[in-house]
């Protein structure tokens, strides 16, 4: 669902739409009230129905709302409704009902004032799978695939709390992500070195003798493909985005500010480290343009697919 | 001349061919036996007679090497003259017989280990202009304007020696080069945040909310149209761009990944603050293909073009 008066019900029927005749299908946790109403729905009892009702109506299980919903003006009054819709996705997948989890955009502010406790869905997902902490964020577009080793933290605190223990828990869990369930064999890591030439031998800052480079040796000594520490500024250059199959990056920016620059519309953000596969749009709630038929469902279209996608793979590489 | 073990004399030569029907023109400050045997060249007396000579042959005025440069192994020994060409250059341009000076990449490295005392051409040519310290650097390629207010420090160091009246001088020289060079009579600043998310209200660091924002606050009241903080990750889409002429940056990999994640090959480092013109190009000595007749001169053409353009602006534009 995410919030009910940001984008998500707009996207979600623009989705379907887009979608509808040739898949991958999904089905929808939310109020139908909150969807335009040119957009042919069907209340379904079970996640099994979904697949013949996908072409011809968008397959709801309905999780009706506290407040009607008004388009730029999210209210706390639906925070139960909005985490439910994440709950019962969640535990369908761990279940086995429905392959993937799909979120749209949800406003931290306003589930906080809600009484949610945790400070996004990532987290809360990690806590639903009773794995909290062990989450890792990837962002991927067709250009690039970047995984963060720390998210949402200031870049003094990304500075302090970086050590080569993380370093190699994210890329290894990264490697094992990119054989499962994107089904690369032999996965290539690019690890970011911190400082501006990555510290030029210690000339610029001594984080990436220190700290990165011995995290890459340890990860080559384990037998994953992991090259760096790189310098920062010419490890996305279209040349450079050849030579390996995801970028490890050292803090929030680094990796974002790249993959955003490329390719803001295609982005897709990945949970790793879940045991089930969940991914969502690359934006926000848009609250601004709710209501007003302006929003691009791409990235939640792209998100759809990238779902259904690893799920593929999952399949058939299990662990 | 540049490093004459590095790329820059093969890079020279195929600018030369590149531009020597249809201008800008350029001499040549260095050993004619550094060029491959190709070219054409004419030793000149006095940079007036570069404009005849160009179409003919590239102009040089010649600084002969104390070692024979071999390609790929560069030589302490020849610091005098690498220095000597740079230092000739700007005393030229200083007396306007040349409009502007164009550097080939040098290595800091080699040159320390032969006595030169400064961290790089930016530094020296803002001590041989009796200006030290008040240097700036911008990259532009056609995509994308960046000037930084840290460069070569480390991350943390950047961090630490941020401050309101460092993000406004910066900011202001970028606002007069941007005028007087680049002939935007209007210039449009965005100023970058710090933290993720420009720190959203102060929930990752404070520094945006308590030394960029300010800066930006003294900027607007003085009549600069400056906007920022702006959250990193989204101030460099397609979209995003085509708001400002110029990015105002708060650590090197801050504005570079940007610029080199778009375009690698038309990056151009231009010096601002000085009482010349300076451009070159955004790559280094490339030792490891020097001499192999690899190497791409698009940086070394778009340097000498934008040489030509900032210099015919500030003609007529004068301060």
């Amino acid at each position: 669902m995410g919030d009910p008066a940001g984008i998500g019900p707009e996207l979600t029927a623009k989705a379907w739409a887009a979608l509808h005749t040739t898949g991958p299908h999904f089905l929808w946790l939310g109020d139908p009230a909150t969807l335009p109403e040119t957009t042919p729905t069907k209340i379904i009892a079970h996640p099994n129905e979904a697949a013949e009702t996908f072409p011809h109506a968008l397959p709801i299980l309905p999780i009706p709302l506290t407040t009607p919903a008004t388009p730029g003006h999210p209210t706390p009054a639906n925070t139960h409704a909005i985490t439910q819709s994440i709950a019962q996705a969640t535990a369908l997948t761990c279940a086995g009902e429905t392959a993937a989890v799909v979120t749209n955009p949800i406003a931290k502010s306003v589930l906080a004032a809600g009484g949610f406790q945790h400070p996004g869905h990532t987290e809360y997902l990690a806590a639903l799978c009773n794995i909290p902490g062990k989450e890792l964020m990837m962002l991927a577009s067709p250009h690039l695939r970047v995984v963060l080793v720390s998210i949402h933290v200031s870049l003094r605190h990304a500075i302090e709390t970086l050590t080569t223990e993380r370093i190699i828990a994210t890329s290894r869990k990264t490697a094992d992500a990119l054989k499962r369930d994107f089904g690369i064999p032999h996965p290539r890591l690019a690890i970011a070195g911190l400082n501006p030439h990555a510290g030029e031998d210690g000339l610029m800052g001594l984080e990436d003798r220190e700290i990165v480079a011995p995290a890459v040796e340890a990860l080559r000594q384990s037998g994953i493909d992991a090259t760096g520490p790189l310098p920062p500024d010419t490890m996305f250059t279209i040349d450079a985005r050849k030579t390996y199959d995801a970028a490890i990056c050292l803090y929030h920016d680094q990796g974002l500010i790249p993959l955003k620059t490329l390719d803001i519309a295609q982005g897709v953000n990945i949970t790793l480290g879940l045991p089930i596969i969940r991914t969502s749009p690359d934006h926000g709630t848009a609250f601004n343009i709710a209501g007003h038929d302006k929003a691009d469902p791409s990235s939640l279209i792209a998100a759809l697919h990238m779902a259904a996608t690893l799920a593929t793979n999952r399949n058939r590489n299990p662990s």
